[in-house]
Protein backbone atom coordinates (compact mmCIF):
# COMPACT_ATOMS: atom_id res chain seq x y z
CA UNK A 1 0.00 0.00 0.00
CA UNK A 2 1.36 3.23 -1.11
CA UNK A 3 3.03 5.35 2.18
CA UNK A 4 2.67 9.02 1.91
CA UNK A 5 4.28 11.65 3.50
CA UNK A 6 2.09 15.31 4.31
CA UNK A 7 3.45 18.48 5.02
CA UNK A 8 0.66 20.57 7.04
CA UNK A 9 -0.13 24.21 7.39
CA UNK A 10 -3.09 25.08 10.34
CA UNK A 11 -3.85 27.63 12.30
CA UNK A 12 -4.07 26.47 15.81
CA UNK A 13 -6.73 28.89 17.21
CA UNK A 14 -10.03 26.92 16.33
CA UNK A 15 -8.34 23.57 17.03
CA UNK A 16 -8.67 21.28 19.81
CA UNK A 17 -4.90 20.12 19.17
CA UNK A 18 -3.39 17.73 16.63
CA UNK A 19 -4.92 14.24 18.56
CA UNK A 20 -7.92 12.74 16.97
CA UNK A 21 -10.66 13.09 19.94
CA UNK A 22 -14.38 11.72 20.63
CA UNK A 23 -16.70 13.60 18.43
CA UNK A 24 -17.80 16.89 18.77
CA UNK A 25 -14.04 17.66 19.39
CA UNK A 26 -12.77 19.68 16.61
CA UNK A 27 -8.81 18.45 16.19
CA UNK A 28 -6.34 18.59 12.94
CA UNK A 29 -6.07 15.25 12.98
CA UNK A 30 -9.69 14.13 12.81
CA UNK A 31 -10.38 17.09 10.04
CA UNK A 32 -7.39 15.25 7.90
CA UNK A 33 -8.55 11.68 8.14
CA UNK A 34 -12.23 13.02 7.37
CA UNK A 35 -10.80 14.67 4.19
CA UNK A 36 -8.61 11.69 2.96
CA UNK A 37 -11.88 9.53 3.41
CA UNK A 38 -13.97 12.14 1.30
CA UNK A 39 -11.06 12.07 -1.45
CA UNK A 40 -9.93 8.25 -1.14
CA UNK A 41 -12.97 6.56 0.03
CA UNK A 42 -10.51 4.94 2.65
CA UNK A 43 -10.05 5.34 6.67
CA UNK A 44 -7.36 6.01 7.62
CA UNK A 45 -4.89 6.88 10.71
CA UNK A 46 -2.27 9.69 10.45
CA UNK A 47 0.82 9.64 12.51
CA UNK A 48 2.05 13.23 13.05
CA UNK A 49 5.36 14.06 14.41
CA UNK A 50 4.29 16.67 16.90
CA UNK A 51 1.12 16.22 18.75
CA UNK A 52 0.67 19.91 18.86
CA UNK A 53 -1.60 21.08 21.77
CA UNK A 54 -4.70 23.37 21.73
CA UNK A 55 -4.24 26.67 20.44
CA UNK A 56 -0.91 25.81 18.88
CA UNK A 57 0.13 26.42 15.19
CA UNK A 58 2.09 24.79 12.51
CA UNK A 59 3.37 25.58 9.22
CA UNK A 60 5.03 22.62 8.73
CA UNK A 61 3.96 20.01 10.68
CA UNK A 62 4.18 16.40 8.98
CA UNK A 63 2.15 13.41 9.05
CA UNK A 64 2.39 10.12 7.36
CA UNK A 65 -0.22 7.81 6.68
CA UNK A 66 -0.48 4.27 4.18
CA UNK A 67 -3.25 5.07 2.05
CA UNK A 68 -4.81 2.65 -0.88
CA UNK A 69 -5.46 5.00 -3.71
CA UNK A 70 -3.94 5.21 -6.96
CA UNK A 71 -4.43 9.13 -6.90
CA UNK A 72 -0.67 10.52 -7.61
CA UNK A 73 0.48 12.74 -4.87
CA UNK A 74 -0.04 15.95 -6.51
CA UNK A 75 -3.68 14.92 -7.06
CA UNK A 76 -4.13 13.76 -3.51
CA UNK A 77 -3.05 17.40 -1.93
CA UNK A 78 -5.32 19.15 -4.40
CA UNK A 79 -7.81 17.12 -3.60
CA UNK A 80 -7.21 17.34 -0.33
CA UNK A 81 -6.45 21.18 -0.20
CA UNK A 82 -10.00 21.44 -2.35
CA UNK A 83 -11.86 19.73 0.68
CA UNK A 84 -10.04 21.03 3.87
CA UNK A 85 -11.29 24.17 5.97
CA UNK A 86 -9.60 27.48 5.54
CA UNK A 87 -7.41 26.77 8.83
CA UNK A 88 -5.97 23.94 7.59
CA UNK A 89 -3.60 23.43 4.32
CA UNK A 90 -1.41 20.42 2.67
CA UNK A 91 1.63 22.45 1.73
CA UNK A 92 3.50 18.65 0.34
CA UNK A 93 2.21 15.50 -0.39
CA UNK A 94 5.11 13.07 -1.53
CA UNK A 95 5.36 8.99 -1.97
CA UNK A 96 7.06 7.96 1.14
CA UNK A 97 9.22 4.92 1.55
CA UNK A 98 7.50 1.89 3.26
CA UNK A 99 9.13 2.09 6.51
CA UNK A 100 8.75 5.93 7.04
CA UNK A 101 6.99 6.84 10.18
CA UNK A 102 6.54 11.06 10.73
CA UNK A 103 6.92 10.25 14.28
CA UNK A 104 9.67 7.76 14.56
CA UNK A 105 11.94 8.89 12.25
CA UNK A 106 11.47 12.65 12.98
CA UNK A 107 15.59 13.69 13.99
CA UNK A 108 14.49 17.04 15.02
CA UNK A 109 12.20 19.80 15.76
CA UNK A 110 12.28 23.48 14.74
CA UNK A 111 9.29 25.34 17.43
CA UNK A 112 8.78 29.08 17.22
CA UNK A 113 6.94 31.12 19.69
CA UNK A 114 6.28 34.85 19.32
CA UNK A 115 6.06 37.41 22.16
CA UNK A 116 4.01 40.68 21.47
CA UNK A 117 6.04 42.81 23.53
CA UNK A 118 4.33 46.41 23.24
CA UNK A 119 2.53 48.03 26.31
CA UNK A 120 -0.70 48.09 24.54
CA UNK A 121 -2.49 44.83 23.50
CA UNK A 122 -2.21 44.93 19.43
CA UNK A 123 -5.76 43.46 17.81
CA UNK A 124 -4.33 42.80 14.71
CA UNK A 125 -1.55 40.17 16.65
CA UNK A 126 -3.74 38.71 19.31
CA UNK A 127 -4.42 35.18 17.52
CA UNK A 128 -0.66 34.63 16.56
CA UNK A 129 1.46 36.18 19.49
CA UNK A 130 1.66 36.12 23.65
CA UNK A 131 0.71 39.77 24.87
CA UNK A 132 3.31 40.24 27.44
CA UNK A 133 3.62 44.59 28.18
CA UNK A 134 6.59 44.02 30.55
CA UNK A 135 9.92 45.44 29.94
CA UNK A 136 12.18 42.41 29.41
CA UNK A 137 16.07 42.73 28.63
CA UNK A 138 17.09 40.23 25.29
CA UNK A 139 20.68 39.84 26.33
CA UNK A 140 19.42 38.39 29.74
CA UNK A 141 17.12 36.25 28.35
CA UNK A 142 20.07 34.91 25.66
CA UNK A 143 22.52 34.71 28.23
CA UNK A 144 20.01 31.90 30.05
CA UNK A 145 18.94 30.87 26.93
CA UNK A 146 22.94 29.33 26.35
CA UNK A 147 22.88 27.36 29.29
CA UNK A 148 19.62 25.45 27.78
CA UNK A 149 22.18 24.66 24.72
CA UNK A 150 22.90 20.55 24.70
CA UNK A 151 22.08 17.30 26.67
CA UNK A 152 19.79 18.31 29.09
CA UNK A 153 17.48 16.45 31.45
CA UNK A 154 14.45 18.71 30.84
CA UNK A 155 12.32 17.68 33.56
CA UNK A 156 11.81 20.91 35.18
CA UNK A 157 9.92 22.26 31.68
CA UNK A 158 8.25 18.75 31.55
CA UNK A 159 4.24 18.99 31.68
CA UNK A 160 3.32 18.40 35.34
CA UNK A 161 1.61 14.82 35.38
CA UNK A 162 3.17 13.33 32.11
CA UNK A 163 4.74 10.06 32.32
CA UNK A 164 7.35 9.77 29.33
CA UNK A 165 10.01 7.10 29.91
CA UNK A 166 12.92 9.99 29.68
CA UNK A 167 13.15 13.58 29.75
CA UNK A 168 16.11 13.91 28.25
CA UNK A 169 16.20 16.06 25.40
CA UNK A 170 18.99 18.11 22.96
CA UNK A 171 18.20 21.93 22.36
CA UNK A 172 20.84 22.42 19.19
CA UNK A 173 20.16 26.14 18.78
CA UNK A 174 18.31 28.82 20.82
CA UNK A 175 17.20 32.21 19.42
CA UNK A 176 16.16 35.34 20.78
CA UNK A 177 15.47 37.86 18.02
CA UNK A 178 12.95 41.07 17.18
CA UNK A 179 12.89 43.85 19.34
CA UNK A 180 11.97 44.54 23.05
CA UNK A 181 8.78 46.83 23.15
CA UNK A 182 7.68 45.15 19.82
CA UNK A 183 8.14 41.63 18.74
CA UNK A 184 10.26 38.97 20.03
CA UNK A 185 10.31 35.63 18.45
CA UNK A 186 11.93 32.74 20.30
CA UNK A 187 13.38 30.05 17.95
CA UNK A 188 14.14 26.35 19.55
CA UNK A 189 15.88 24.00 17.51
CA UNK A 190 16.06 20.05 19.22
CA UNK A 191 15.98 16.42 18.55
CA UNK A 192 12.84 16.56 20.41
CA UNK A 193 10.62 18.21 22.63
CA UNK A 194 8.44 17.48 25.92
CA UNK A 195 4.89 18.49 26.13
CA UNK A 196 4.75 22.21 27.14
CA UNK A 197 8.45 22.32 27.37
CA UNK A 198 9.09 25.43 24.51
CA UNK A 199 6.08 27.12 26.58
CA UNK A 200 7.41 26.39 30.03
CA UNK A 201 10.92 27.33 28.60
CA UNK A 202 9.72 30.96 27.38
CA UNK A 203 7.83 31.58 30.51
CA UNK A 204 10.41 31.59 32.76
CA UNK A 205 13.20 33.35 29.76
CA UNK A 206 10.50 36.20 30.39
CA UNK A 207 10.96 36.13 33.99
CA UNK A 208 14.54 36.31 33.78
CA UNK A 209 14.03 39.17 30.80
CA UNK A 210 12.02 41.08 33.20
CA UNK A 211 14.83 40.85 35.92
CA UNK A 212 12.88 38.66 38.11
CA UNK A 213 15.29 35.62 38.43
CA UNK A 214 18.75 35.74 37.82
CA UNK A 215 20.72 35.21 34.18
CA UNK A 216 22.10 31.96 36.35
CA UNK A 217 18.56 30.66 36.81
CA UNK A 218 18.43 27.81 33.74
CA UNK A 219 21.58 26.07 35.50
CA UNK A 220 20.06 25.74 38.75
CA UNK A 221 16.52 24.86 37.21
CA UNK A 222 18.13 22.20 34.74
CA UNK A 223 19.70 20.78 38.30
CA UNK A 224 16.79 20.63 40.45
CA UNK A 225 14.32 18.83 37.75
CA UNK A 226 11.66 20.29 39.80
CA UNK A 227 8.45 21.88 37.38
CA UNK A 228 7.36 23.70 40.39
CA UNK A 229 10.30 25.72 40.58
CA UNK A 230 10.32 26.78 37.06
CA UNK A 231 8.55 29.33 35.52
CA UNK A 232 4.70 29.73 34.25
CA UNK A 233 3.63 28.02 31.09
CA UNK A 234 3.13 30.88 28.22
CA UNK A 235 -0.07 30.89 26.39
CA UNK A 236 -0.50 27.76 23.50
CA UNK A 237 -1.58 30.81 20.89
CA UNK A 238 1.90 31.99 20.37
CA UNK A 239 3.58 29.24 19.60
CA UNK A 240 4.61 27.56 16.38
CA UNK A 241 5.63 23.73 14.96
CA UNK A 242 8.12 25.47 12.47
CA UNK A 243 10.04 22.68 10.89
CA UNK A 244 10.43 18.94 11.44
CA UNK A 245 13.75 17.34 10.38
CA UNK A 246 14.10 13.81 9.17
CA UNK B 1 -15.10 70.79 25.84
CA UNK B 2 -11.94 68.56 25.38
CA UNK B 3 -11.37 67.74 22.38
CA UNK B 4 -9.76 63.84 22.29
CA UNK B 5 -7.58 62.46 19.25
CA UNK B 6 -7.33 58.86 18.99
CA UNK B 7 -5.05 56.67 17.25
CA UNK B 8 -7.00 52.82 16.80
CA UNK B 9 -5.67 49.68 15.41
CA UNK B 10 -7.95 46.94 14.50
CA UNK B 11 -8.56 43.63 13.06
CA UNK B 12 -11.55 44.48 10.41
CA UNK B 13 -12.54 40.96 9.63
CA UNK B 14 -15.46 40.81 12.35
CA UNK B 15 -16.37 44.54 11.75
CA UNK B 16 -18.77 45.84 9.13
CA UNK B 17 -16.31 48.72 8.30
CA UNK B 18 -15.59 52.12 10.33
CA UNK B 19 -18.97 53.32 9.86
CA UNK B 20 -21.73 53.60 11.83
CA UNK B 21 -24.98 51.78 10.69
CA UNK B 22 -28.21 50.51 12.00
CA UNK B 23 -28.24 47.97 14.92
CA UNK B 24 -27.32 44.71 14.10
CA UNK B 25 -24.20 45.64 12.23
CA UNK B 26 -21.41 45.63 14.03
CA UNK B 27 -19.04 48.51 13.09
CA UNK B 28 -15.72 50.19 14.53
CA UNK B 29 -17.50 53.56 14.98
CA UNK B 30 -20.33 52.03 16.93
CA UNK B 31 -18.43 49.98 19.11
CA UNK B 32 -15.71 52.79 19.98
CA UNK B 33 -18.75 54.87 20.64
CA UNK B 34 -20.57 52.81 23.32
CA UNK B 35 -17.50 52.18 25.17
CA UNK B 36 -17.16 55.81 24.95
CA UNK B 37 -20.50 56.02 26.45
CA UNK B 38 -19.61 53.11 29.05
CA UNK B 39 -16.69 55.07 30.69
CA UNK B 40 -17.79 58.60 30.47
CA UNK B 41 -21.68 58.21 30.74
CA UNK B 42 -21.59 60.26 27.01
CA UNK B 43 -22.55 59.83 23.80
CA UNK B 44 -20.22 61.21 21.26
CA UNK B 45 -20.13 60.82 17.58
CA UNK B 46 -16.78 60.46 16.34
CA UNK B 47 -14.78 61.67 12.97
CA UNK B 48 -12.28 58.80 11.55
CA UNK B 49 -9.78 60.09 8.88
CA UNK B 50 -10.82 57.01 6.92
CA UNK B 51 -13.99 55.43 6.77
CA UNK B 52 -12.43 51.85 6.19
CA UNK B 53 -15.11 49.42 4.45
CA UNK B 54 -16.15 46.01 5.65
CA UNK B 55 -13.10 43.75 6.50
CA UNK B 56 -10.17 46.93 5.94
CA UNK B 57 -8.05 46.75 9.16
CA UNK B 58 -6.25 49.08 10.26
CA UNK B 59 -2.95 50.04 12.70
CA UNK B 60 -3.15 53.50 12.27
CA UNK B 61 -6.40 55.03 11.86
CA UNK B 62 -7.10 58.56 13.68
CA UNK B 63 -10.50 59.64 15.12
CA UNK B 64 -11.84 62.93 16.69
CA UNK B 65 -14.12 63.29 19.14
CA UNK B 66 -15.46 66.17 21.62
CA UNK B 67 -15.85 64.64 24.73
CA UNK B 68 -17.44 66.63 28.10
CA UNK B 69 -15.22 64.45 30.86
CA UNK B 70 -12.67 65.08 33.46
CA UNK B 71 -10.84 61.99 32.49
CA UNK B 72 -6.77 62.74 31.50
CA UNK B 73 -6.09 61.23 27.92
CA UNK B 74 -3.96 58.91 29.22
CA UNK B 75 -7.04 57.41 32.22
CA UNK B 76 -9.73 57.50 29.07
CA UNK B 77 -7.23 55.63 26.95
CA UNK B 78 -6.62 52.82 29.50
CA UNK B 79 -10.37 52.55 30.69
CA UNK B 80 -11.97 52.22 27.46
CA UNK B 81 -8.50 49.64 25.98
CA UNK B 82 -10.21 47.42 29.47
CA UNK B 83 -14.23 47.81 27.72
CA UNK B 84 -13.26 47.14 24.38
CA UNK B 85 -13.55 44.30 22.34
CA UNK B 86 -10.23 42.29 21.25
CA UNK B 87 -10.47 43.07 17.89
CA UNK B 88 -10.14 47.00 18.64
CA UNK B 89 -7.58 48.92 20.69
CA UNK B 90 -6.81 52.82 21.10
CA UNK B 91 -3.18 52.73 20.70
CA UNK B 92 -2.89 56.78 21.70
CA UNK B 93 -5.31 59.04 23.08
CA UNK B 94 -4.32 62.83 23.04
CA UNK B 95 -6.01 66.00 23.74
CA UNK B 96 -6.23 68.01 20.42
CA UNK B 97 -6.85 71.46 19.70
CA UNK B 98 -10.28 72.66 19.64
CA UNK B 99 -10.41 72.66 15.64
CA UNK B 100 -9.00 69.67 15.22
CA UNK B 101 -11.04 67.21 13.11
CA UNK B 102 -9.87 63.65 12.14
CA UNK B 103 -10.97 64.07 8.68
CA UNK B 104 -10.99 67.53 7.45
CA UNK B 105 -7.38 67.67 9.14
CA UNK B 106 -5.53 64.96 7.63
CA UNK B 107 -3.27 65.91 4.79
CA UNK B 108 -2.13 62.50 3.91
CA UNK B 109 -2.21 58.89 4.38
CA UNK B 110 -0.57 55.29 4.01
CA UNK B 111 -2.33 51.90 2.95
CA UNK B 112 -0.95 48.50 3.31
CA UNK B 113 -2.05 45.99 0.85
CA UNK B 114 -0.36 42.60 1.17
CA UNK B 115 -0.74 39.73 -1.00
CA UNK B 116 0.12 35.89 -0.38
CA UNK B 117 1.43 34.55 -3.60
CA UNK B 118 2.54 31.28 -2.99
CA UNK B 119 1.19 28.34 -5.49
CA UNK B 120 -0.93 27.22 -1.42
CA UNK B 121 -3.46 28.89 0.24
CA UNK B 122 -1.92 29.79 3.71
CA UNK B 123 -4.36 29.39 6.73
CA UNK B 124 -2.11 31.29 9.06
CA UNK B 125 -2.32 34.28 6.93
CA UNK B 126 -5.56 33.95 5.18
CA UNK B 127 -7.42 36.56 7.58
CA UNK B 128 -4.84 39.36 6.50
CA UNK B 129 -3.90 38.63 2.66
CA UNK B 130 -4.91 37.75 -0.49
CA UNK B 131 -4.00 34.72 -1.73
CA UNK B 132 -3.29 34.86 -5.45
CA UNK B 133 -1.10 32.33 -6.45
CA UNK B 134 -0.87 32.81 -9.77
CA UNK B 135 3.35 34.17 -10.97
CA UNK B 136 3.99 37.95 -11.53
CA UNK B 137 6.80 40.06 -12.10
CA UNK B 138 7.42 42.24 -9.48
CA UNK B 139 9.53 44.69 -11.64
CA UNK B 140 6.68 45.27 -14.29
CA UNK B 141 4.37 46.20 -11.34
CA UNK B 142 6.89 49.10 -10.33
CA UNK B 143 7.44 50.11 -13.67
CA UNK B 144 3.48 50.68 -14.26
CA UNK B 145 3.09 52.09 -10.64
CA UNK B 146 5.75 54.60 -11.62
CA UNK B 147 3.07 56.43 -13.87
CA UNK B 148 0.43 56.81 -11.13
CA UNK B 149 2.80 59.30 -8.72
CA UNK B 150 1.70 62.83 -8.89
CA UNK B 151 -1.74 64.54 -9.19
CA UNK B 152 -4.14 62.42 -11.00
CA UNK B 153 -7.75 62.15 -12.00
CA UNK B 154 -8.12 58.78 -10.44
CA UNK B 155 -11.58 58.30 -11.90
CA UNK B 156 -11.15 54.41 -13.29
CA UNK B 157 -10.17 53.38 -9.90
CA UNK B 158 -13.01 54.81 -8.20
CA UNK B 159 -15.81 52.45 -6.76
CA UNK B 160 -18.37 52.68 -9.46
CA UNK B 161 -21.31 54.75 -8.63
CA UNK B 162 -19.96 56.89 -6.13
CA UNK B 163 -20.61 60.60 -6.21
CA UNK B 164 -17.23 62.48 -5.01
CA UNK B 165 -16.68 66.19 -5.70
CA UNK B 166 -13.65 65.22 -7.34
CA UNK B 167 -11.64 62.25 -7.95
CA UNK B 168 -8.76 63.60 -8.46
CA UNK B 169 -5.46 62.78 -5.89
CA UNK B 170 -1.96 62.90 -5.20
CA UNK B 171 -0.29 59.60 -4.82
CA UNK B 172 3.24 60.66 -3.13
CA UNK B 173 4.88 57.09 -3.22
CA UNK B 174 3.92 53.60 -4.04
CA UNK B 175 6.68 50.90 -3.02
CA UNK B 176 5.84 47.33 -3.60
CA UNK B 177 8.17 44.81 -1.60
CA UNK B 178 8.38 41.34 -0.74
CA UNK B 179 9.14 38.27 -3.37
CA UNK B 180 6.85 36.53 -6.17
CA UNK B 181 5.99 33.44 -4.90
CA UNK B 182 5.79 34.44 -1.21
CA UNK B 183 4.51 37.66 0.67
CA UNK B 184 3.92 41.00 -1.66
CA UNK B 185 3.61 44.10 -0.02
CA UNK B 186 2.00 47.24 -1.80
CA UNK B 187 2.10 50.19 -0.05
CA UNK B 188 0.40 53.27 -1.21
CA UNK B 189 0.91 56.84 0.07
CA UNK B 190 -1.12 59.54 -0.85
CA UNK B 191 -2.99 63.09 0.12
CA UNK B 192 -6.41 61.02 0.04
CA UNK B 193 -7.73 58.13 -1.95
CA UNK B 194 -10.75 57.33 -3.41
CA UNK B 195 -13.23 54.59 -2.15
CA UNK B 196 -12.05 51.38 -3.39
CA UNK B 197 -9.08 53.14 -4.85
CA UNK B 198 -6.02 51.12 -3.46
CA UNK B 199 -8.09 47.79 -4.24
CA UNK B 200 -8.70 48.84 -7.79
CA UNK B 201 -5.02 49.62 -8.19
CA UNK B 202 -3.98 46.63 -6.86
CA UNK B 203 -6.47 44.48 -8.70
CA UNK B 204 -5.21 46.28 -11.86
CA UNK B 205 -1.25 45.81 -10.97
CA UNK B 206 -1.68 42.05 -10.65
CA UNK B 207 -3.16 41.49 -14.22
CA UNK B 208 0.24 43.72 -14.84
CA UNK B 209 2.38 41.71 -12.83
CA UNK B 210 0.87 38.51 -14.79
CA UNK B 211 1.25 39.96 -17.89
CA UNK B 212 -2.03 40.48 -18.86
CA UNK B 213 -2.21 44.09 -19.25
CA UNK B 214 0.96 45.94 -20.55
CA UNK B 215 3.12 48.45 -18.18
CA UNK B 216 1.91 51.14 -19.91
CA UNK B 217 -1.95 50.47 -18.94
CA UNK B 218 -2.13 52.72 -16.38
CA UNK B 219 -1.49 55.41 -18.36
CA UNK B 220 -4.07 54.52 -20.50
CA UNK B 221 -6.57 54.22 -17.85
CA UNK B 222 -5.67 57.35 -15.93
CA UNK B 223 -6.71 58.91 -19.35
CA UNK B 224 -9.66 57.24 -20.08
CA UNK B 225 -11.11 57.64 -16.58
CA UNK B 226 -13.37 54.61 -16.93
CA UNK B 227 -13.67 52.25 -14.18
CA UNK B 228 -14.98 49.24 -16.63
CA UNK B 229 -11.51 49.33 -18.13
CA UNK B 230 -9.82 48.79 -14.66
CA UNK B 231 -9.28 45.30 -13.14
CA UNK B 232 -10.75 43.85 -10.62
CA UNK B 233 -11.00 45.01 -7.20
CA UNK B 234 -8.35 43.18 -4.71
CA UNK B 235 -10.43 42.10 -1.53
CA UNK B 236 -10.84 43.84 1.67
CA UNK B 237 -8.88 41.33 3.75
CA UNK B 238 -5.69 42.46 2.60
CA UNK B 239 -5.87 46.05 3.37
CA UNK B 240 -4.46 47.97 6.72
CA UNK B 241 -4.55 51.88 6.92
CA UNK B 242 -1.18 51.93 7.97
CA UNK B 243 -1.08 55.61 8.69
CA UNK B 244 -2.44 59.29 9.06
CA UNK B 245 -0.60 62.50 8.02
CA UNK B 246 -1.83 65.77 9.89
Amino acid sequence: MPNFRFTLEYDGSDFEGWQSQPDGHRTVQDTLEAAILQVTGKSVRLQAAGRTDTGVHAEGQVASAEIETELAPSVLRRALNAVLPPDVAVLECEAASPEFHARFAACGKIYRYTVWNGTLRSPRRRRHSYAFPHPVDLDKMRSAACDLLGTHDFAAFAASGSSVQSTERTLRRVEIGGAPGAEIVFEFEGDGFLRYMVRNLVGTLLEIGQGRRPTSEMRRLLEAKDRTLAGPTAPALGLVLHKVFY
